[in-house]
């Protein structure tokens, strides 16, 4: 009998380490070939496994999954496209197993945040239900940095890292000019819930007067005033004022200051826009020369300036996953557990999904300066543990050499299903 | 008799590498202690020549000016000041020499783009009617890529390596999602008069299909019926689109996309939201869920992705210009000239400031693709030899280590003078 199969799907935003956990699955799985049969993936996650479009990794040579380590997005092609609830969709989650069915599929490893950690952990559910053996691992990923239990969400790191690059460069620039040109630049960090990646641009500065001057999280209501002030007092102090603000930050009513009015699959709003509202708002209220920038997609698909500590962890993880398949383990997902800061340790153990699954972590309130524009001591200390070290991809002619893969997909065995 | 001593001015916008100018000609002039005496910088390029605040480099460690070659943001302080024409300025053309005259400066050395090439040449001939013997040389500098005669500007193909670099890793982010989330990404780059950066971002791509998919350059009056035409091709073939636009893209009237409405010290519009502009363009036209960036000072001040061949240039020109002044040259500036370009091959030749001064060198209209949306092979075989190599800078505690100087001024000798 032909060993069975594994399945790794890739779900939610990508992150520029997302494919370094993909390429340790590939890599771990296909060191067992004795009980592990295919390695498959599915063609832009969760809607490719309902279609039953299977990509077959083994048509990929050792060479390009070893890339795939350093290349950003997401190599088979991710979603967003969320299950509900087992009652309002037990069609796809049985079309999904039936899919797993088909193909001898006995492994189910799925790449993402706090919405797949939970579809992971239902799948589970539903294969028992239906009386078919299935392991099904949680991969954790998201940039949000917003699951629970573990220490750090893969992906995180790196944009961590750029943010806080980012920061430190356009302020020197800022800096130069302010004299006669610019004195408020505002950058714009992705971040629609939590403030994990506005705060690390904290990491940018070390001392009093070091830029970022001022950080508007999601968790503070923002307060015209008090920011106006504030923005006054930098230029006052430093002759120019940084300022990075989140893409969530909402007024007191709870209303974003910006909305771009369009709403993504999971019906969350699309934002966009808070940097040029505020610089706006500078503008009118003092005066200043301002420019804004919002780096967006760059942020989280910017491997060329991955952390190293980030990239070893995407990696650990994607080895765990397999691990915990084969050992049998089902509805888990490998974490990362801090064992010390300065320098970092740490540790891959495993947590029940239905521990993590629609859990949010938020950024604790002690990571937030008393006057709400800035991070603590706390904060620093947590942060500057997961930007540790580079980690640069192979350039060819100056650019990076990131691979692209063939995606043959498998031959269909089930009728064709509608998403 | 001691040695006269040496002026260092930075001017304009700053660079990725106009700091590794200043190091080189802080360094070369360094090697000549018996011709020249101080090495002086002005705070905030020509202001502080105007207001005679003059900082001594000699106070700076060799390690802190060799620090400078990894260091973005202009060291000394930029502006953004324009001399007018002599007639009109004359006071202030007058008040540097007498400045210089005051610490015995004899050689001034400008480090800018068209303005300072003209400002440069201004001076000299000032110098030259007072019967003060200054060496007014010219170093080049700008991101805009458009002096004239030099092959290339220092600081240009650090930003476009960045461009590059970003639009390759954002758009296989937006292709991992596009099924089912974003299908369009819009990037807004620099480049107010000509689309030499926007162009540089066609190097992310090498073959048909590869994005960016649409260019819009600013000597390409915009037509939104064949732009969105061209939207909807791209992502019918390839499934999404990268647009990468520039700050300076007008429409058939000769009016700019999105204006802040404000305006810069020299007079300039200070534009921003072309990108943003776009986007909703193709939202309201289409329906596609998109996203957008703007990189603004990102891309000029991203010394951490710098171009190697762009920092080598930017110090050769430095070691160029002192070794200008040396031999008694005035009114001139070390330029580039290639030799060949793959791989790149270039000398660095002496250019007068008058055929330089107020001569804007356009983006070539053979380096845009007949349909306006793309570059050519000739714009490809241009630009890819300056994007060469990487020039990372050390990092400490997982940041750039970017130098911060003491920048000591020297005592004044001549009274206050009001700018």
């Amino acid at each position: 009998m032909p060993a069975p199969n594994l399945l790794y799907a890739q779900s939610g935003g990508v992150t520029a380490t997302i494919n370094a956990s993909a390429a340790a699955v590939i890599e771990t799985a296909r060191k067992f070939p004795a009980r592990i049969g295919q390695v498959l993936a599915a063609r832009n996650g969760i809607i490719g496994v309902l279609r039953e479009e299977l990509i077959d990794t083994g048509l990929e040579s050792a060479e390009a999954i070893r890339g795939l380590r350093h290349t950003p997005g997401g190599a088979f092609g991710s979603c967003r496209f969320k299950l509900k609830s087992l009652d309002q969709d037990r069609a796809h989650y049985e079309r999904v197993i039936e899919v797993c069915r088909a193909h001898d599929i006995r492994y189910f490893l799925y790449n993402g945040g706090n919405d797949s950690a939970d579809t992971t952990h239902k799948l589970s559910q539903v294969a028992q239900t239906l009386g078919y053996e299935l392991h099904c691992i949680g991969v954790p990923k998201t940039i949000d940095n917003d699951l629970a239990l573990t220490d750090v969400c893969p992906g995180f790191g790196s944009v961590a890292k750029y943010v806080a690059v980012s920061t430190r460069e356009a302020s020197l620039d800022v800096l130069s000019m302010a004299e006669s040109s610019t004195k408020v630049f505002v950058l714009e960090v992705m971040g629609r819930h939590a403030g994990w990646i506005a705060a690390a641009a904290g990491l940018a500065g070390s001392k009093d007067g070091d830029p970022p001057h001022i950080i508007l999280f999601p968790e503070v209501p923002f307060d015209q005033v008090r920011f106006l002030a504030a923005v006054k007092d930098a230029v006052g102090r430093f002759g120019y004022c940084t300022v990075v603000v989140s893409e969530g930050v909402k007024d007191a009513k709870g209303r974003f200051l910006a909305e771009a009015g369009t709403r993504d699959a999971f019906g969350h709003v699309q934002l966009g826009g808070a940097g040029p509202a505020i610089a706006e708002m500078v503008r009118a209220a003092h005066g200043y020369k301002y420019h804004w920038a919002v780096s967006d997609y760059l942020q989280r698909s910017a491997r060329h300036i991955a952390s190293k500590t980030d990239l070893d962890i995407s990696m650990k993880v994607g080895v765990a996953a397999v691990k915990l398949a084969l050992a049998g383990r089902n509805a888990v997902m490998p974490i990362v557990k801090r064992l010390a800061s300065r320098p970092y340790r740490y540790a891959i153990v495993t947590a029940e999904l239905a521990d993590i699954a629609n859990h949010e972590r938020k950024l604790p309130a002690e990571y937030i300066r008393a006057d709400g524009f800035g991070i603590t001591a706390a904060a620093r200390e947590y942060l500057d543990a997961l930007i540790q070290g580079e980690a640069y991809p192979p350039y060819v002619n100056g650019l990076p050499d990131y691979v692209s893969l063939n995606n043959r997909l498998i031959e269909g065995r089930l009728p064709k299903y509608k998403v």
